[in-house]
Order: C-alpha cells, then structure tokens, then sequence
C-alpha cells in the first residue's frame, strides 16, 4: 500500500466517525476472520488486542510485543480492501519517543489508526500523569502528519474500566482526560467500561467530539447510543470471545457425547473459505 | 521441552491409537483454541493445516511456508501438556532430503507427530509416484527414530478424497497405499473422504494397521466407527469453520439488525481467558 492510498484510508476511516450513523466497529484477530467481517460488508475492521494476545498464547496487557502485535496488524491490513485500525494497548513503550516509533511501525505495517491506553500497567491499575499521556498523543499525531497520513488516533482512559480512583470523581476525570487527549489532537476518545445511558450521554456532551464505547450487554441499544451521539461501539475481543465460546461447546460434546454434530452446524464450508483465501493470495491487494 | 519428554509424549500418543476406545483427535490453529480443547479433556491435539493457512492469510494446500506451519503448530505444542501433532500437508518439498528437514524442524518445534499427504499439488490433483511416497516416509520414520522420538508419522492418500483416477480402482489403490505406507515406518494411515460404513470397516481389515478417517456429516456415528476397529477420527478443519461460521452470524447482525446479541450469547468471559492464559505465561511449560 502506498501513503496516498493509506491516507485516503485514513480519511475515509475518519468520515465514518462524523456520519449520521454510528460506526459499529467489529474486531478480528487473525486474516480469515478479517476476511469474513469484510465480506459481511463491515466498512472497516479493527483489531483486538486481547484477541490477538489469546490467539498466539499471552495473556491480555501489554505481555505480546509491538512487533508481535502489529505483525498481525499488518497481515490483516494487507488482506482487506476496506481500512483496518490497530489497537496497540499503551504503545509499547512510556516516553513520546516510543510513541512516534510504534506509530511509525503501524503505518509502515498499513494501518491507519490505533487505539491509546492511558494505563501504567502495574497491578493496583493506575493512570499514566494526565501532561505525559498527552504528550504521548500528540507525539503520534505529530509523527503521523510528517509521514502524510491523517492517522485516525483513538485515545482511551481506562478508569472506568478498570475502577481507578473514588467512584464519585470517576465521571469529572474521565472527561477531562478525553478532553486533554482531544486537544493533543486525538480523532476519537474511547471510555470502556461506561455503559449506562445517562453517563454515556453526559460523557458525549462533556467531550465535544467523537466518542467511542465498549459493546456490552449491560448498554443501552445501539439505536439508543445513536440517537444520544456515540460515534463509534466496538466490539472488542467480544467476537473472538463468542467464537471460542463454539469451540468449547464443540470440544465439551466431542469428550461428553462423542459427536460432532455441533460442528457440523453452520460452518462455513472448507471450499467457500479456500476460494475466499485464494482471491487474495492472488495479489489484488500486493 | 526435552527429548525424553518429547519421547514420553510420542509414546502416550501411540497408545491412544491402540486403546479400546477410538481417538476422537480435535484440530486447533491457534494457542487459544488449542488451550480451550485441552481444558475441555481431550488428550491430544492435532493441528489443522488448512486452519492454520487460512487464519494467516493463505488458501489451503501448501502455500504457507514450512517455517510459518511450524512456528504456529510449536507454539501450540509449548503451550498445552497434552501431545500436539501437527498436520504438515505434503512435507515441504518432494524429496527424501525434504522430509528429513521438515521432521527434524517439527521435532525440534516440540510436536511429537505429524501428518504427510501424497498428492503432487498440481492443478488436476495427482498422487506422488509409491516408492517414492513410500521413500519419503521411510525417511521421516529414520531421522525421527535418530533423534530417540517414536514420532507418530500419520501418512495420508487423498485418493478418494481429490477423487483420483478412476472410482472403480479408489479403494484397491487406497489400500495398497495405505499398505505400503505401513511398512514404510507409518504408525497411521489417513484416508479423508471415505464416509461409507462398508468401504471403510473394509479398509480397516485390508490395512491392518490403525487407521484415521476424516469427520464428516455423511460418516457414521463415533461409536460404530469404534466398533468396526477405526483407530482415530480428526476433525480436521471443522472447528475452525464451525467458529467462522458464527463470526459471520455475529458480523452480518451487526450489519443488518444492529446487534450484538449473538455476540454476547455463550462467549466465553475475558478474565476467564485471561486467566487461562496467565497460568501458562507464567512459565508453567516454558
């Protein structure tokens, strides 16, 4: 992919987040699981960290390395026409310095956004200093600009999430982080782990720009988070979740009824996904 | 892992295909799904190669290369307790020489068997002359006997499967492979695409020696496999497709109800993987 092409992407990415619907974000893993939510006619695909990390055997958190992490990105992006952002936990690293090599790793690997914690990663769960990780920001956004991409930059702040601080401030310092990571010129600001409707709209109002919430069965409808103007849901590591779901039911039977029957139903079969492999093998996207 | 350890492994896969019960054998192409079907119960598990070509990006059939099948199936193998076999399609190359490589990569890799096909790969689907086929099997079963692993070499003619040559003389030359296969050093012989009652508890008896049919919906039941004398029954890329299946279902309810309930039904809890990954990224196999 040229940097032409990959800006567009960027741009055509970044149009989905200021539509009149809200991008519902699926997240792949791996190349075929790509393939498929793209030809579901998904208008772009992101990538799970968590999921990635489960699938070659770390746990979630920042234990996979950057060149693991976008190895797979990359694949994935090369795969599909449609534009794929990466997330990359809290950017492999702690300094700004490490943020503009990891941005510029992405982008060389054909990505054109990515996700941003603002975690330290230690065990109690606390935040990175509120001017460093807008340092970080801008840093990535700064990096992305110089190489001609207008890199979509989702910025999260993970004290929902993870329950960081006094409950009652929960709220104030979530909206002065995202406001801070707007600022430093983040495109979307993510807040997981906020899911009741009140909040959510509050946190829309408060951030004066794109919004992105974690998909969860305890948040209102889509047609809701819609209609009160979340940009963006994604779905996380929700779909490899789901999947593996279906692969310990289909093992449980296999050990406890010695059938296969739950496999057998509705898969997809080994001819459809080989043609689907083959199209692209074929260098249409080289 | 070390040699005695691989050893041990090899030798307890053996068993399973000698035991009273038909070895029900799992696919896996990730650490994920291989974790999740270890914890389910089963005692071995296999790779599928087809699962694993398609989850990086490439169509079934030899297009990945030798050192990306390995690095996923000694992943796999370093991550679980039970014995990994992995599927190594035709062997990567065509010569004995080839084959001495590719089982001494798996070896070292930490898998304690492996798969080896008989077709040429070219478009019209042909099956590599006998003595030579019998050659290169002769030549894994050496150098894995050099290296003090009683690998579990599954040899494989796609026969019926590609549908080759004409059908009157499939289960003559099936049998006579399989045969030939045997004496060569095979501890397994895999006929895919035989499905029949009758055909296959006629192979059975014509090989003598433990066979490995593919599931499939057209196969009879797991227990009248067992009782005709199947030794071993792979589910080859089935549970990944059955996965991919649901990946579909989840991403066109996105698309087209703006949903994510398939998502969130039956998908397994992320701390739940988490920890599932945490206690083997501690070192517990390392």
């Amino acid at each position: 992919m040229n940097i032409r092409e990959q800006a567009q992407k960027a741009e055509q990415f970044r149009k989905l987040h200021h539509g009149p619907r809200l991008l519902l974000l699926p997240n792949a893993w791996d190349v075929v699981s790509a393939r498929i939510l793209e030809e579901c006619g998904h208008p772009a695909i992101a990538t799970s960290s968590a999921a990635v990390a489960f699938s070659l055997g770390y746990p979630d958190g920042q234990r996979i390395s950057r060149e693991e992490m976008l190895e797979v990105a990359g694949r994935i992006a090369r795969a599909v026409d449609v534009p794929v952002t990466a997330d990359l936990e809290a950017g492999y690293g702690t300094t700004p310095k490490d943020m503009v090599e990891t941005v510029e790793a992405a982008i060389e690997a054909g990505v054109i956004g990515m996700n941003l914690e603002d975690v330290t990663g230690d065990e109690e769960g606390s935040c990175v200093d509120l001017p460093l990780q807008a340092e970080k920001i801008r840093a990535v956004s700064d990096a992305a600009k110089a190489l001609g991409v207008p890199f979509v930059l989702n910025a999260r702040t993970d004290i929902y999430l993870m329950s960081i601080g006094p409950e009652a401030t929960r709220f104030e310092r979530t909206a002065e982080r995202l406001r801070a990571y707007r600022d430093a010129g983040a495109s979307c600001l993510f807040a997981p782990g906020v899911y009741d409707r009140e909040t959510i709209a509050k946190l829309v109002k408060a951030v004066e720009a794109p919004v992105n919430i974690l998909a969860n069965p305890a948040c209102p409808p889509i047609a809701e988070l819609e209609k009160i103007g979340v940009a963006r849901v994604s779905a996380g590591s929700g779909i490899m979740r789901a999947a593996l779901g279906l692969v310990r039911r289909i093992g449980k039977e296999m050990i406890e009824s010695r059938s296969c029957e739950t496999m057998f139903a509705g898969s997809i079969p080994h001819a459809e996904l080989n043609r689907m492999m083959m199209r692209r093998a074929s260098g249409a996207n080289a």
